[in-house]
């Protein structure tokens, strides 16, 4: 069976294990007073700037609500799409555990645009309203689509205009920095972002994130903060040596394009059949497609994938970055066999 | 240098990064819906009856503050040691990520007795005091001492008498069980234990904990609370299959044995030598003494460890599964120089 | 300079005063355990069925978020109109204070429909997704229309259908039950309502809230949550005596059926000015209306009122107890000169 | 049957229902944008000086942990004694509600001091650990006794020189000041306090009290955080006017030296009563004794008081505004009867 079904449900590069055993090396300092975390530091300014800095949790989940609870006070939200893993995926964590509200704009390809910020800012100063404080957005987004240097720049401007802070949740920014064929500062650091929660389990960790502070005066007492909200890992030379294999070499990019590149074949391969219509641009490694139901279920015989919309039968097809040419080739195989479409 | 600092300094056995690779086998699906959780769960009930409902998280503090906040409401509190982690090393986690008020007992040797927990009910029914739920004690404690079952059983018995529950930090439960030479079953389960954390990354993991919740009817929800704390795991296979590597085989008992024998060898290394003091029996994996701050300061030059009371100059010297004979002897040795006496 | 700004710019009747005098008299327990208290309690067991369980706070946000929270788990959550108090004016205290999340739905008038509920509910049973445990609807609406009764027992079916419970914010319940010409009871607890926020304030008291469950088996250790809340008043005789006041006799209706005359009263006045388009219909004490900016800039020369919607131009005007008909005479009056309609 | 339960068992004095009254005229703005708030600041500002910025609140547990959130981040932690209400009486509020782990101290008479404050700074800047950022003690304390001017000092140099802020407990500060014979300003402001809880409900309000910022750079935010934690009254000239009649004129002193001159009067009353022994000094309006429990047995079927601790027997018997000489000297008589202690 092949499974298109989501970046999680597969597993690590050689490189990530062998990372692993590397570390497992005598005593170490426990809580990130360790090598490998120094070097992971030192890999993360490397990409994001010398004043940068990561700290290692162990979810997207802990990445995304401890940044934004680090720069917001009790009474602070966070403007983002409706569609955000954020608002939708998360069980209420922003609410409960970050307890800030979010302020939620519907969007129809999951990007948020500068207009639709300003117009959520009509009651700054209202004691009896939550105050925006931070724009947060998914890149790559959740329905696969990107957002550009220029977008992400008009972003953070409309946002600092107002003091507010520019957030991506970046659980797929690797797939997004190759999908754009840039480096991942091109849409961080230097289009004014800044903080991030950045991915590496869906970049093919076994499960290491970060929150990422881009400016000098963000994240103060952050260890205490992470530490009180149990994601304060003791071993840390373990998440860290797997971080560090991710972004000191060039692994980051190349699981990242063999991802997208398969998404893109998917989207190739469907193109053309009668019945199948991509319902976003193919700009990371998800390709979002409505096609009829009963040939969403005969497909789900042999293939794992997810139905993203009950209402539409729109269905989400994740690749990763093991996903190999011939499962592609497969499932596109029987898509159009379902769909009589002759192969293209 | 030798390490006394912390089991968390310590890395893994061969054996766990074998399953970490055996486990990286295409894909799975994700958040615990792969086999490796399936026979991780089993391994649990194996130890903790079929009744025992586990549940992996990812550090210890989350492990306690989860099942703490599962079973108690708002205004309920919790009974624990004033030494214990969770009141003091846990920055302020269960205050404020659980909501909780702790309910400390000043104690000599980290352990709580039935008569403290029934001083500490006067005021159930008063609305204008936190309603105590909970009794939660660390077994090993974090003074190395260890609970007879019969001293569990004992506490058990009061918290049920008066409608509260009995809760086990298991930080260090492996070297709990070898101390006593008793199954962790017995000493949980059996003892009346109603929940407990256990600890499989001082036990010799990479880092993987667990709430279990050990009676029926305990943790209804608990999946919602878990991702909602940020404590839901993507690639769950990866944690899963490190703690059926450590619970299905004999390798938490190899490991905790090793490290309890290193203490105690420390111990006897030391016995006898004027100036210095053990403070507590050494029943798991750790040794405090009192000896002359010179000394300490001294001993800090080639060894690792900490001092647990700046005021009294108690220090705190732990074993884990990888210390070796030769180190202990060498630390003994230099006790011995530094205090002047030959050895023994 | 009139005021159709808020029902709560009024003072407060004669009555409530005297009540407050004859309530000083001499020392009375506090925290709620005194005569008026007791009494308070009957007159609301009186409106609500003897099953009925009041609870005095101070405020009305107070009021909806302890309802809500004292039925909810942290990872459940609260399906509402996105015009609601509760999501729009309360500061994020669901979010913040509750640790709940809202699932807002878009409304023409402020109120909910049956089928509205049912399609937020599609995720049941997913632990990525909080889990919807209240429909929380005003009554009056923050638009000043009504729930008819068979509208709430449509609501309330859906609810308990789907294992949810109903709560009414009855911040203007007495409005309510005036505008429908039916008792508290008939809106609430006989329409299938399981639980009340009723509001004391807006309805002609100093300041007086009240948490009502209205069915058995809501609200245990409610007394805790309040008090853990910071809202246990002390001389609790006080608000009591007030809420005794509007409850026992029949102020409550003679206050609101004023308030909803003369919004009814303002409302014909300006009906068919041609600039003036009533936006909802008039069924409590609020008249809503898009009337040119230009006119409502000079009608805020010498009359208080808020504009609702500065996009649209609506503007509010809001009749409280103390609403005299000349106010609204004179109101009407400057509306008609402004836009030179002549007196109908 | 006399009461010397509680300072809250009174009703208000003639003037607090007089001041109601007279501001129950027509509409006023809601919120605290109105004339009775402007003067009630007025009256803060002339007691506490000019910065001084006061926030009204509902409760006295409002007002303490609202005071103590707008000045803590998440991992700040409060240092107090082990008898404040904070840590005994709020049901866990500062825990739950303010998100703050408080660190107690014992004491023998509830005044904490300066060195005992040191004691507890020795873990600052160690991410496992809460950090301290407040001190917090009641004045007059839960004992009844009286910080002098300089001891406040004391607290104050030593919290400032370690960077932490001093918090005051005033719900009972007018007694304080009276038993001291100095203003209100002199025991907070111009003793180095930082902020303050100002108890107006125990001085003679039917239910009022404030938080006050006394230095500049303090509470920024706080009117948002008011709202959000459920205390932003609506008709906020009637506490307003409350506190303004009780600090705008002497009747704040004249009350609290009436109900400290009861207290002298009822401890000189028994002093030399052979079975009965004064546990703490008479320093404001609360009297604190061991007697025989039978003889606190007889004396409650007559008068009203709390025994304070059962394993003592020690008993507090609280004088307030209204407390008569008739009241404290029938009780006296009382006492020495049952105990056969002639008059003296």
């Amino acid at each position: 069976m092949t499974s298109f079904a989501s970046d999680n449900y597969a597993g690590v590069p050689r490189e990530v294990l062998d990372a692993l055993a590397a570390a497992n090396t005598g005593h170490a300092p426990s809580y990130g007073d360790d090598d490998w975390t120094a070097r992971a530091d030192e890999a993360f300014r490397a990409h994001f700037g010398a004043q940068a800095r990561p700290w290692y949790v162990t979810t997207g989940t802990a990445a995304n609500v401890l940044a934004l609870k680090a720069v917001c006070r009790p009474w602070e939200s966070v403007i983002t799409p409706a569609t955000s893993h954020l608002n939708v995926d998360e069980c209420g964590a922003p609410e409960h555990l970050g307890g800030l509200k979010l302020i939620t704009v519907p969007t129809s390809d999951g990007k948020l645009m500068p207009a639709e910020v300003v117009g959520r800012l009509g009651r700054l100063g209202d004691q009896h309203a939550v105050q925006p404080r931070v724009v947060s957005v998914a890149q790559s987004t959740e329905l696969g689509t990107v957002y550009g240097v220029d977008e992400l720049r008009g972003l953070a401007e409309v946002a600092h205009e107002h003091g507010l802070l520019l957030h991506v949740d970046g659980a797929r920014l690797a797939n997004a920095a190759a999908g754009l064929d840039v480096g991942l500062g091109a849409i961080t650091t230097q289009a004014g972002v800044d903080l991030l929660s950045f991915g590496g389990t869906k970049a093919g960790l076994l499960g290491a994130e970060a929150v990422v502070f881009l400016r000098d005066g963000l994240g103060e007492g952050f260890a205490y903060l992470r530490k009180q909200h149990a994601q304060l890992v003791s071993k840390m030379r373990f998440p860290a040596a797997q971080l560090e294999a991710l972004l000191a070499t060039d692994l980051w990019r190349r699981a990242a394009e063999h991802a997208n590149a398969m998404a893109r074949r998917l989207a190739a391969g469907v193109a053309g059949v009668e019945d199948v219509r991509l319902t976003q641009p193919v700009q990371a490694n998800a390709v979002f497609a409505i096609l009829p139901r009963e040939a969403t279920q005969r497909l789900q015989c042999d293939h794992r994938f997810y139905v993203w919309d009950e209402d539409t039968g729109e269905v989400r097809w994740m690749c990763s970055w093991d996903t190999r040419e011939e499962e592609v080739d497969a499932f596109v195989a029987d898509v159009r066999a379902i769909l009589s479409a002759p192969a293209s």
